[in-house]
């Protein structure tokens, strides 16, 4: 318990700006405070680096005055990513400092403002934009500047997750080769979320897509739901046991682009759809396999091989038009024209979802901590 | 011995214009003939795919008569490089029809031409620019529009020589990265033909180079020889068995760009140079090995591997400026800036010049025949 109550104070500490860079206010000196006060957060605080479900501790962290920019927003929902995961684990090379509060992406209203906040109003839905590390709380109290007004309309679980996996969707459809109307792009692990909004994105740009799942039990009924979102091909990887994966495609041409978040031989036969002159990006290793290249892959087939990391892509110039990128996702979302499968679990089941999040319960779906 | 005959018959009806695309003159309906004829051309013939040294046969073709645009050039020297034994062996994607004479490069001076070709004469010296294939025989006869004219004070084994090696290594100095004076580059293979002129077509721009060759006897000489064309650092592959191979960077930056013509764990050590968003260039594959490379250089080290073929450079849009180049390059020879190790081989020694080529006789110099 010693551990606990160590975390419980240093945290308290940081949510009042003292010592962690991550929680220390802004030009604090010249920035008053509110008489506003933020109530108690019940949050998800990892004191030290390692396996989360040893690490992560729910404490409640004590109210906090807010400064006269800040907002207390009380959270409604925030996803377990693997990112999160990452970074509690201290694998992840951009990470907060310990003591912190797990989560990076999230929805909220806003419950209180300082007194110079303008724009904001109690009971705005909004979202940290670009994400702030934190979210796993049931109150936050961030800058004005870091939330963004999203429509009251949008479902809080998409809300909650349209950053991190459908933004680097739409990122890499956008940012590595340009792709129009009738092209084609290759991705593996499809089944994820990234995967699933490659393909409904790519839909709605007329962009056909062509998808590679594990070999697993029930594949048939994958490759049913993918076609229902939109993917034009879907094949398991044994099905790509074939001396030219070409002969497969009858009536879509071949990709320029490719997506690859497996590594190991699923981005071999990502490799082996593009065309000449094709790129495949990664942004994701799921089998823990390196990916390998034919030195003619290079030279004679002119490949390229990039990566993608959206946390590097959301501190870069570009990142200042992501608000307007949100909007238009949920707005996909709100429509239905794009969808994935979550599982939204009360906070209270925060240890159950996390060993679902950590795939210690089999295949399961996004864990989305509903407060 | 059948097979020698058919081989000449047919290689001297292509050399009139009869039968392969690639021996065919172009608009033969509308050019006329001169009444020049070329002298027999004694040439490295091969009338199938195979082991060049059971395949290649010197063979006397016919006198051709000279179409009215056409050059008959005296050739004086032309290298075996490995891309002309792999079009031989019949694994280069792209290759004359069989039969062929070999060939790809190579240098020789104006004997005759025929009687509407303007600004070339007879002793002029002509390279093939860009190359063509067919440069393995005495007398070579091509329209002029092949014929690039060259300083007469050129050594004649760097104007064999100076397209296929040294422009590569030219173009991807300049093609990927934008490279100021003061930055860096890493190669492995550094002691091939286009690793030493990366050193010193680097050096005259004022780009440091970091060298990884294998390890071997007397590569303490290696380093020394490879430090006299100006390269900055050269390790040998077990000298980079350490964490931290930038550690080992005294005094240079980390380089933005790097050349790999090995593949397995020496092009892995190119990668453990580079700097965040640097990229790799695959040019070779003389290990045999693919490029194996981790999801992590990809997403958080934001590395991007790319290729570089010459042939398909030699045939895009920015090869109109190739004999610009090509001029520069010659410059930087006979000034003594650009050098490298070739042994000029009579050709009644084919044979021999073949088999060192091929690997036979253990590590030789580039081969390079004198008619």
């Amino acid at each position: 318990m010693a551990t606990v109550r160590f975390v419980y104070l240093k945290a308290a500490l940081h949510r009042q700006g003292v010592t962690s860079p991550l929680f220390r206010r802004q030009n604090s000196a010249v920035r008053a405070f509110s008489s506003v006060i933020s109530p108690p957060s019940k949050a998800v605080v990892y004191d030290q680096h390692g396996p989360p479900d040893l690490v992560c501790k729910v404490t409640e962290l004590p109210p906090v005055p807010l400064k006269d920019d800040e907002v207390c927003v009380r959270m409604l929902a925030a996803p377990i990513n693997p990112s999160d995961i990452n970074r509690i684990q201290g694998v992840y090379p951009v990470r907060p400092e310990v003591p912190a509060v797990g989560g990076y992406e999230g929805v909220g209203e806003v419950y209180s403002i300082g007194s110079a906040v303008k724009g904001l109003d109690k009971g705005d839905l909004v979202i940290p934009s670009p994400p702030s590390s934190g979210t796993w709380q049931t109150y936050f109290v961030k800058e004005q500047s870091i939330w963004h007004k999203i429509d009251k309309s949008t479902p809080v679980e998409y809300a909650a997750t349209i950053t991190v996996n459908p933004l680097s969707a739409l990122r890499m459809l956008e940012d590595f080769v340009d792709l129009n109307s009738g092209d084609v792009v290759v991705q593996n692990g499809a089944t994820s979320i990234v995967g699933q909004c490659i393909i409904q994105l790519a839909r709605v740009r007329g962009i056909h897509t062509i998808n590679i799942i594990r070999d697993r039990a029930g594949s048939d009924e994958v490759k049913e739901k993918l076609k229902k979102l939109g993917a034009d091909e879907v094949f398991t990887e044994s099905q790509l046991e074939v001396k030219n994966v070409k002969s497969l495609l009858a009536n879509i041409p071949e990709p320029a682009l490719g997506f690859n978040c497996v590594g190991g031989n699923a981005a071999s036969l990502v490799l082996k759809f593009l065309k000449h002159g094709g790129t495949m990006v990664t942004y994701g290793g799921m089998s823990k396999k390196p990916v390998t290249v034919s030195t003619s892959s290079f030279i004679f087939k002119d490949l390229s091989l990039r990566g993608f990391w959206l946390q590097k892509w959301l501190t870069s110039d570009k990142a200042k038009e992501c608000r307007g990128m949100i909007d238009y996702l949920l707005g996909l979302a709100r429509e239905g024209d794009l969808k994935y499968e979550m599982e939204l679990v009360p906070f209270d089941q925060f240890p159950t979802a996390l060993d679902k999040a950590l795939g210690k319960l089999g295949s399961q779906p996004k864990q989305v901590i509903k407060f």
